[in-house]
Parts: structure tokens; sequence; C-alpha cells
């Protein structure tokens, strides 16, 4: 539920106010940031039902609506004066006009101009389209656990796997805006399929949805039974957050199928450690809730499998600091200019 | 055999001159350039024997003779006014001092300070140690198949994989100079065994030594009967060029191979092109003297197994300008410090 709260607050500050949202697949976050980085206005929304069936309009027009509910409640009468500047950070490949072009985790909206929807939904102001693992690498970058860092990446782990990359002090978004896929980057030709029509991606392995595929096969071969008798007896029935919690309980199986996962994501942050020479790596999204339990692994694993692993510099491994915020701060930031990188180059998008 | 005729003409210009050097596996190729990126001078000599063996002190000498052999037909009077600053591009992880920490393709040099032995070899002169793969790129962006792009990648398919990367106009060297080891992203975990000591790495599929595994496959398996027959009929004995060789005279089983090779190479720019969403890709390296042999399947291959490659502008994928002296150019370039970024920020290590 929106909270209006925040709005009052809001609106008794002199500081330019900027709101970021975060569209993911179970909810849309909303935050207000002043010019401090300060969060000044929190706000959230359900994600709709359907948004995850395919050029579906009547269901994107209902994610729409949740995105103007949680700007409205943060900033309830836009205009008059200069209303904040927005911007929306969602799920797939977003071009800079801001339509959507390809999303396998928010497939209704493909084809969508969320840029002019929205802003005909929020009153007239500002509006920037963003990708939303991005936006979560700004909000890491510039106020979180890659502070200060001229080259970093920034992983969520959620439904998928999204990921952001900073280099020379700056933050890469390709020659089309479409970089950071690091989720679809092929870990295994011959693996499972994948969302996006594609075998053996990362995030079949490394995400929520990749550990509640290791859990089943872990309770298929026996070695789940307690996680197992609290899905009564169905393997299919096992979710990532089963075993997470079966794990902060002490149980060995669940504990060791956490190692499979970590084994996995060290393996992709390997693969973006030789590739891009990171000094530290931002860990987010959902399956980070887990904590050490999920970082523990992860590292001990990176140590182990890294390319040149005994002759390079330790590349640190932390969590986020924004928490589940990173992505809706970081599209503040975004709103207003602030992916500015470190050398004088612009990364915005606006 | 050094030519010194190249010296007598690099002598005469008034402009300033840089030479560059890229040690290879197999030979060690000297340029000069002229500020306007003229070749103006071309040297070359056999990489010694034993290069290929770890921390071989008497091979890493023979290495910096060979170097120092190159440079001096080139510039063979250094000191006395002001001699041509040299960049020297070699095969491995380089720290910022000119030191070579992992190099599974020219092991004798691992921990070989080769920016003093170098400059104690050719006279008193400025010299730059480099990344050979990243010395390529900058040729191969400012003078060559990239020119203009603001993101791009340079891969250079030879005994290993070496890649560049461009991004945000700037090259990209990470926190530490150990950007662009594409050739150890890992395809697939339980695939073969890699120099790095890890296994399923890209170079063990898409490199010079990777098509030499396809083709013994595919030896085996009794598709490369006319290969074989040039081979005495021993399967382990084939190698790549007979493979392209045979696919030039229009053997069906050297052109299936080839097409699988095109295959597993698309695999690994699709993951490049997912995480760094470029607007060309270079190839050079020995493999693409098999020109469109190569280029045609790859491109093929890269336009079907591309994430959301239908949604997405089509990344150019052109064959290297400069050919085999691209490495050699480029770091003539990177001794003037000339890898500088078309917004401003220094690329070059000095």
């Amino acid at each position: 539920m929106p909270t209006v709260d925040w709005a009052r607050e809001l609106r008794g500050r002199s500081q330019p106010v900027t709101i970021g949202v975060d569209v993911g697949g179970t909810k849309v976050l909303g935050a207000a940031i002043d010019s401090l980085g300060n969060v000044v206005g929190q706000s959230r929304a359900a994600t709709p039902d359907g948004a995850a069936f395919p050029n579906d309009e009547a269901a994107a027009d209902r994610v729409i609506e949740a995105i103007a509910e949680v700007v409205l409640s943060l900033d309830p009468d836009p205009p008059g004066g200069d209303p904040p500047a927005l911007c929306v950070g969602i799920p797939g490949l977003v071009d800079d006009a801001g339509t959507m072009h390809f999303a396998p985790n928010l497939p209704a909206g493909v084809g969508v101009d969320f840029k002019a929807r929205i802003a005909a939904s929020v009153g007239t102001r500002r509006v920037v389209i963003d990708n939303d693992a991005t936006c979560a690498t700004v909000g890491e970058w510039l106020l979180g656990g890659a502070r200060g860092a001229t080259d970093a990446l920034v992983v969520t782990l959620g439904t998928g796997i999204g990921a952001g990359i900073v280099s020379n002090g700056a933050l890469v978004r390709g020659a089309h805006g479409y970089a950071g896929e690091a989720g679809h980057v092929v870990v295994d030709p011959s693996g499972p399929a994948c969302s996006c029509g594609r075998r053996g991606c990362w995030e079949r392995y490394a995400s929520g949805s990749g550990l509640a595929r290791l859990a089943r096969e872990a309770a298929s071969a026996g070695r789940l039974r307690g996680v197992i008798a609290e899905v009564s007896g169905d393997p299919e029935s096992v979710r990532g957050e089963h075993v997470t919690a079966a794990a902060s309980a002490g149980d060995p199986g669940a504990l060791e199928v956490m190692g499979e996962l970590g084994w996995w994501i060290a393996l992709g942050l390997a693969n973006l450690t030789a590739l891009l020479d990171p000094s530290v790596i931002v860990i987010g999204g959902g399956l980070v809730s887990a904590g050490e339990l999920l970082l523990e692994p992860t590292r001990r694993a990176f140590a182990e499998i890294s390319y040149a692993t005994h002759d390079r510099p330790q590349v640190r491994i932390v969590e986020a600091e924004l928490g589940e915020l990173a992505g809706a701060v970081g599209a503040a930031l975004v709103a207003r200019g602030e992916s500015r990188d470190t050398t004088g180059a612009v990364g915005a998008r606006t």
C-alpha cells in the first residue's frame, strides 16, 4: 500500500527532489531522493497479474497504472511549478526513446512506449525510462557498495539476473543502451532452456529460479527430505525460499544446495571478472536476503575457480547496501542525470 | 630476417616515430609508425624455442633478445637525441610496472620484469609494456576495422583468444589492467581442460587449437577422410591449417568443421554482445586468414544464437584491417600515448 506521509515530507524540502521507480516481477517500488541522496519518500505496489504474458495490452495498462500509483503516492499534485523529474527502471532492453524491445521477465510490456504512457498517467513531467539493472547499478555505484570504484560490477540475483558495469569510472551502456545482460551469458550450450529462447544461460543456474531448479534436482535425488516434507512430498513444488529457509535452520541438504548455487554464481562472476577486471562486485536482488549463506560459498568458489586467481588482486564481493531500494534510488539518480561518471562523461539517459 | 632499409627510411622522417612490438607464440613482429599512423618500418623474428616452458629464465632471455633484435633492426642507433618511444605487447596479465604475472601461452616469461630487461637491451629509451590483445585493440580501433566506434570489440583468434574492449569511446583496462581475457570465459564447465588450469574456456573451442580439436573429433568420427590422408592417417596429427586448407579446396567434411568452429566463435561473441552491446566486432589473429570460410559461418550462427537477436540492431562482424600487424601497430600507438579515448580520458599505460 502506498503511504502519503512521505509526500508531505517531500513537499517540505527545499532541495530538488527526484523520483525513481523500479518495476520488478512481483512489486513496483518507488523512492524519492533529495539532492544529497537521502531517501525522503518510499512507496510500493504489487506488480499486476498478467505482466508475465507476452504482448498483453491490458496487462501492460495495469503495469502503467501501478507505476502511476506509486509515483502519485510520492507526489500527489504534480503540475504547477517544477514537478520532480522521474525515472522508471524496467526489466528488458529499453531503447533511447523509452520503448521496451525484449523482456523475458515482463513480456506484457514488449513494444509499449513506456515513456509516453507514463507521462500521460502522472501529469506533465520529465520522464526517463531505463533498464532496471542499470538503475540498480547507478544506485550502488554512487551511494552503495561500489562507492568510489572506477571498475565495478553490480549483479542482481532475482527471478532472473540483471547486471550493470562500471568501467573507467563510467557506466557502460553499450552502443544501443543494451549492455549488462550478464544473465544471458551462456555457460553451457546444452543446459536447460531459458526464457530467452536459448539454452544454458547463467540465470538458469544462479538466480532464484536457478536455485529452485537445483533444489528440485537435489530433492529428486533424495537430498532434501526436510524441504520436501514442507511441500507435501512434491519435489516439483520446491521453491528457492524453501531452500534458503531450511539452510538458515541448518538443514545439511539445503546447505549443500546453497553451496552449489554459490558455485554457479561464482562461475558467472569469474567470467565477468576475466573480461572486465573489477575491483568490487556488488550482489543485490532477492537472493541476497540469504546473506552469508549465499555470499560465503560464492566467495569461496570464486577464489577457487577464477581465471588466474592466484596471480591477481582479490576482488571484493559485497552485499548491496541499498537493499531492495537499489533500483528505485538508482532510478531517482538517473532522473537527475547523476549517472555522470568520475571523468566528466555523462552516462545518463535524458 | 629483419631488414634495415626501413631504418634508413625511418631516420629520414621529421615526424616523431614510435615503435611497437608484438610478441606472439611463433613470431615477434615489429612496426614503426609516424605521427600520421603510417607504417614506416616492419621487422620480424621467430619466437625462440622454449618460450612455452614455465619459468624458463634462459628461454625468457632469448625472448628478450628477439625483441631487441626486432627493435634494433628498425632503429639501430638509439642513443643521442630523442629515440623513438617503444611499446612491447606480450601475451599475459601485465601489471602497470611491466612485469608479467600469468601467461598460459608464454609461460617462460612469468615473473620477468620485461620493462627493465628490454630497456637494458635496446639502449635508453622510454619502454612501455602492455598486453598484446590490448595493443591489437588499440590498432584496430584507431586505424583499422573499428575506426570511429564508441563501443567495439576486437577479438584475436590465434593459438589462444585475446580480446580488447572499447566502451564509451575508451579502452577498457579494468581496475588492474587485466581486462579483456575473453578467451577464458567458461562456456562449458565440464568441457575440455584449458592451459589456464580450468575447463571449458571459450578458447578451447574457438581458437586455432580449438579448430584442431574439432578436427580431430571429426576425423575420429570418419568425417575428414581427405584431411586424414594428408597426415598419414593419424587423426591426432590434424592441425587447424590442414582443415582450413581442405575447406578452401571445397572438402565437405572440412567445411562442416569450419561451420562448427563458426558456431563456437559466434557463441562467445554472443556472450560478449549480451554484456557489452558493441556496434562492431573486429576479428583478427591467425585464424582470420581463412577469411569468409570462417566469417560467413560465424556471422550466420551469430545471427541465430545471439540474445534478443531479432530485437536489437545488427552487430557488424568484420575482419581486422591491419592483418598480422595489428598488435605491433597498436603497440606503436600505445607508445605514443594514443590509446586516448574520444572523450579525452587517457587509456594508455605510461
